[in-house]
């Protein structure tokens, strides 16, 4: 059996999940008949604590709905300068939508907030109308955001009317590692995107959250995109199970990581960047000199472990449903037999 | 239990697919390690004579896929005047991609050639490059397109160097009612676009099928596209079995369709469109005078039968997995009565 | 001299117009201090009866202004089957404005109202909104469209709040072809583009017209599009002379349209439609049997005249302030040569 | 007569250029027929050392044109984090061209070339690819890029075989404020922006230069976005005048700026941003408790002085051919007034 670091969106679907679809009601979701999706949807806008609710066929799909959905053309949409909407969405916001994306900053505790207030435009013919800010909790970067600056953003938005849409694909870790109901996070944005798929295991499937007139308009928008799915209640099934099952079991995650970046520090020259170890992604570098990203990668893999290249020369290695504190040991057993062998 | 002739897209998945889908081997498909994926869209490859095909989660996301990997921005479309693409996809051709659509006349027996190539646009520094040239088969009117005709279009299309796309949603009633291989049909273009959620009854999800290259090049675009899904084989499952087991049955739905054809004909002032009868389909007019269309849709509602309104003044009930005999001729039975009611 | 018979879009600024060019008194036009475009804008918008008034840099622009202003992304457009914004815009509005164009039958006495009815579109999650409705008086074929029809179309549009855009790049012609004032044409849509650099000889620019919100809306679209000019008043300087001195020589034009179609009837096999003389453009077919285009062009070249290649197998000649009816007759006489001369 | 602070486009025509203009020999650009336009930009081709040149509208149409045609819809455009593109075009790469733009930062001395290779970006189904690097010199901010900078960025590009286009709006000023040939900032990339219409007073107009091949595909793009002008030899008889009489002024417009900057600083709390005093624009603050901005604004207007407001807290006073040693004497003098009087 593998063990696979590379994201949690590895997750299998449980044996509950698939008991589930195969005997899940459905409907045909685009004429609003498919009883399982309405019933995840509905669990979802309680459980987060927003008015309605949308199914979504992926991440990127809910976080490109909104701007869509929240935008018009040529608006200036404002994010996180490390987020995923402009970093791993492959230029979806300009092509889908029309709109300019510009970068505000997130340091360690947050947005700076005054820095995010010059940055709203104001009146003039040489300006975009900023339509949109995204916050994003957690981060891609493995951070959380603190509750009281997603309020203070959330703030200065409300008092310029501008909306605030929440990437929240991994937002109950988010909860989690802050000590806070998911609701305080989603009740800080007028929309948010939830993914079932990463440490909640579902097969496929995120949701977009917000006012009903709002989900009113992104799921036509949801049909223009090509995610108006039929018998949807299939993957919605699962997804019943992510939300009243699931959420539990992230803690082992959260664990699995801090332990996971414990042990990786016993490798010489291993750097964990700890201030970004909040949920269950661990960063660190490893030099070239102490072992190159192939050979690790190829070295690791005949262990039966894989985890993806560097990005900005960073390895990220994610806990997930599948990997539990002897697959970490044996991670690490064979990263040190790696390292000696190629030194 | 409802009759449903709203469409075929209301087809349930059967159980053998329910069963497939809960024993489905998956993987994470955005890193091609989805198996069951890869079985389908070599299955489907081979079945439609294509090098590789994508699976995408609805026809429409197929569709504009094809038109977004195909095109550059400010490329003109050919299309049919009466095509889904440019009727029932919301515009999306202009907002994804960003091309112009220009519709030529398609007949009673297919496109006119002759008319079409002169639509072809040469070099003026006034004119958009034609980019792509879409024929439907079996088109949104319910008729079938001859290879024939095909053929003519496409020979045209390589002559000028433009690729052409096939909106395929019902390609397999397509060849049943023109007598051919499917892959005759499919070799008519560079692309074609598959449904598996139709007459072949699989919950979610179509195939763009192509070269390597195209494919490989809207992999890529599928994921900007929001359609990058994780464990995909539990649909994949699905489709599996719709390409394997469902095929031979939309004979069925024809002879249903041909049924309830001629029951519906011995309603008063009934007009059944008898020349678009080729598929799963029955377009009929029904004057006001006779029924009102609201009277109509409510009374059968009461009768548990489901139908969409009249587009453009034509009704249009469509055979599928979950219509028999006798339930055309409650059918028929319960607008009679209505009929006699109304009147 | 060139007799140029292209378009009279080649028509040269006047001296008068040189003149006042010179002499303008100008400012930065993105600040809203030139006083030349200010006071050109201002006599427009009273001599066509609308609010406001927006100098652009060309035809296309002001169009493609219009539709930006009007639509927003997804909208469906209405146009003419055959009109500028479709045929002659490089697919434009795609690109600029996201917006998907369907094309409605221009017929020899205007638009059919009742079938233009039926194209608007419903509530159905499967269609875009239409967002505009564009005319064109008079129209790229020639024709002029009856006052009447303009009204019937508005009249409907109104009554479904769609707003109609006026291509009038030849509104002045339209007018005087229809025998009425420019303002009745102009009344009959929402908004309305008109040319100064046509056959009222100015050299660069168009204004677009419409309210005063529309206006201050277009203003900031048209710095959007690279259309903010600076010291545009040299330029408004000779479209005050067009406005106020040239639109009364536009029956001269027409006049000899009339006479050059008349003399081309002379010429063996040469066709005139005559059912789209109503300006100052002559179209006409000349069979290739009788002498090829290219003879046609080369041949006219040598003699000092220039002529545009065919379209659709037509000849357009465009009568405009540089041809007069000795000219005419030159024209004539050269191709009656060269056709003897071919055949 | 006003003195204007608020930009250089807000310079007027001089005399030889009215007298050129008027006397201009012209024809349809848009056929490639005026003769006055083809002198201009193979001067300008020959000026900046490019193949090829075209003459557009405005420097923001310059821009958003070298963009359209350098990209493909949905690639990732590199861009100084404070340039004009980003900041002051209404967001149009995103409306236009469907690119996503993410900024580069550029320090006191130039980008820093090792962060900018690391936002390049490799292969990955995340990714956008790398479409675009832009360079401005001079810059926004008022400072100019060391030539052996965008040397490294150049070198960097080539060996991604990524386009560089440089918004050279004043390139002229730049290759003054570093002592160089402007060829030799040309160099530096594949497309340059220049504009005739700021410091070098013409009316209207820039032009964008390249090679051949990519001047024909912008002669297509400026069509569709509306820029094909008529006669537009009226405007490109000023814009040679600019090239060949006006380059030389600009030393002035330094000197005064400088000279601004040194009385500036005699006033009580104003502080210039000397270390971006490179070419004819003083940045400074003055704190709202010295003076409001309104205060100001009102104040000097009421002694003919225009001055734009603040932007970033910054005020820009921007010397220009309208403005001499006197009136920048007669600013400080009703400045200093003004500060006395508020405070």
């Amino acid at each position: 059996m593998l063990i696979d670091l590379r994201s949690d969106t590895v997750t299998q679907p449980t044996q509950t999940m698939r008991t589930a679809m195969a005997n899940a009601t459905v409907g045909d979701d685009v004429y609003g008949d498919d009883p399982t999706v309405n019933q995840l949807e509905k669990l979802a806008a309680e459980l987060l604590g927003k008015e309605a609710a949308l199914f979504v066929p992926s991440g990127t799909f809910g976080n490109q709905l909104a701007i869509m959905t929240h935008t018009t053309r040529g608006n200036e949409v404002l994010v996180g300068d490390d987020c995923h909407i402009l970093m791993h969405e492959v230029g979806a916001a300009a092509v889908l939508s029309g709109v300019q994306i510009r970068t505000f900053p997130v340091l360690d505790d947050g947005v700076d907030v005054e820095k995010l207030a010059l940055m709203l435009r104001g009146e003039d013919i040489h300006f975009p109308d900023t339509g949109l800010i995204c916050m994003e909790n957690a981060q891609s970067s493995g951070k959380t955001v603190p509750l009281a600056n997603m309020e203070a953003v959330y703030t200065l938005a409300q008092s310029q009317n501008i909306p605030v849409h929440i990437d929240g694909a991994r937002i109950f870790n988010a909860a989690l590692a802050l000590g806070v109901d998911v609701k305080e996070i989603a009740a800080q944005g007028d929309s948010v995107n939830v993914c079932l798929s990463k440490g909640l295991c579902a097969p496929v499937g995120s949701l977009l959250l917000g006012t009903e007139i709002f989900i009113k308009k992104a799921r036509k928008n949801r049909k223009l995109m090509g995610g108006g799915l039929r018998q949807a209640g299939i993957l919605a099934a699962a997804g019943i199970i992510s939300l009243t099952e699931m959420i539990s079991r992230l803690e082992e995650d959260h664990r699995n990581a801090r332990y996971l970046a414990t042990r990786l520090e016993e490798i010489d020259s291993c750097s964990v960047l700890r201030n970004r170890l909040d949920i269950n992604m661990v960063f660190f570098t490893l030099p070239e000199s102490v072992i190159t990203e192939s050979a690790l990668i190829e070295g690791l893999l005949k262990k039966n472990i894989k985890i993806s290249g560097t990005e900005n020369g960073e390895y990220r290695f994610v806990t997930n449903h599948g990997v539990n504190s002897d697959d970490i040991d044996w991670v690490i057993e064979s990263m040190k037999t790696l390292v000696s062998h190629y030194s």
